[in-house]
């Protein structure tokens, strides 16, 4: 016998389906979604599918939009000639805070990981070639994540930007703004070395 | 500007609305559900909508229910002589587990909390007394949690049901089976000497 409703259950399932949920926690969201109004619940619903249906990948950056043309890639402000290249839309919202980049990005949707068969056929890589190609692009600024797949994608994708006529860079290493030099790591040390600059 | 579309945004809103999970959280969720395919995410909707309309409180023991009157109420093997007052329908789940218990079930739906606003008449005890009152029930067995809260409303309860003729019990406070002696906290200990029982 089960012991909660049939309809119940499958709702918990539902939530467990979740990356991060637990059987113990989607209990507690599918209680709770019990004790909300029904408009309520209605309206997470209607948020659901109308997420799913109406948000696409900018037909240029690959970029999460609910338009064609991405409201980056669609501003006439932006320096068309330099890219930003991400492994991840929330990325890009990173880099927007900071108000300072003015250039357009490209979004990879993930990074190489043979761990995790994801080979670079799977990621907007072509994409990126392709906007490169066009030739109007003077800079290619990778800013995939500092860690292993980061860096072997950010690699993979300047050696193939090699034949056109485009700089590549990378993202500064160093000690993060705020931090403290005591709880530094050593790589991340020997990268601020190597990367000191002249006042 | 807003930096993810809007109903995207939205999406993150409603599950940044559920308890435990926060603003980072929200947007994992979120992002997975555009990654997952259309059809599983209608499913999802529809989970929502379908537990939330279907499920209703049993119309003698309050527990969730998705007819008038749920399995264990309805079940002729069921000893209606006895019920176990519990605060949430997850309790009943834990004592039906143990496959042990042979009679009804009362579900509070909270415990009496001055803190949190919680009085006596948002609780199902009015449902219960009248149960009571029916005169077929022998012994109520208070289950509420070994807390503060848990303590205060089944000692209110059990009050309440004085002028009938029927026996209120708790559960045995204790060392829990498997646990280690050198690690139970004092209270406990106290309470399994008090309760200690001859072979």
């Amino acid at each position: 016998m089960s012991l909660f409703p049939p309809t119940l259950e499958i709702l918990i399932d539902k939530f467990a389906s979740l990356p991060g949920i637990g059987k113990k926690s989607a209990q507690r969201l599918a209680f709770h979604i019990l004790a909300r109004d029904e408009s309520e619940v209605k309206a997470f619903a209607e948020a659901l599918l109308l997420a799913k249906q109406s948000i696409y990948r900018c037909r240029v950056c690959q970029n999460l939009t609910d338009t064609e043309l991405c409201p980056i890639c669609s501003d006439p402000r932006r320096d068309s000639k330099v890219i930003c290249v991400v492994s991840d839309p929330k990325d890009v919202v990173a880099l927007e805070r900071g108000r300072e980049y003015q250039g357009l990005y490209h979004v990879l949707h993930g990074v190489i990981s043979p761990m995790n068969h994801v080979a670079p056929d799977d990621l907007m890589i072509k994409e990126l070639v392709a906007r490169v190609a066009e030739g109007e692009v003077e800079e290619v600024i990778m800013a995939t994540n500092p860690d292993t797949e980061g860096e072997t994608t950010a690699r993979y994708i300047s050696r193939l930007l090699k034949p056109f006529d485009v700089k590549t860079t990378r993202l500064a290493y160093g000690i993060p703004v705020g931090s403290n030099l005591e709880y530094a790591d050593d790589a991340t040390l020997m990268r601020a070395l190597e990367g000191r600059r002249e006042f």
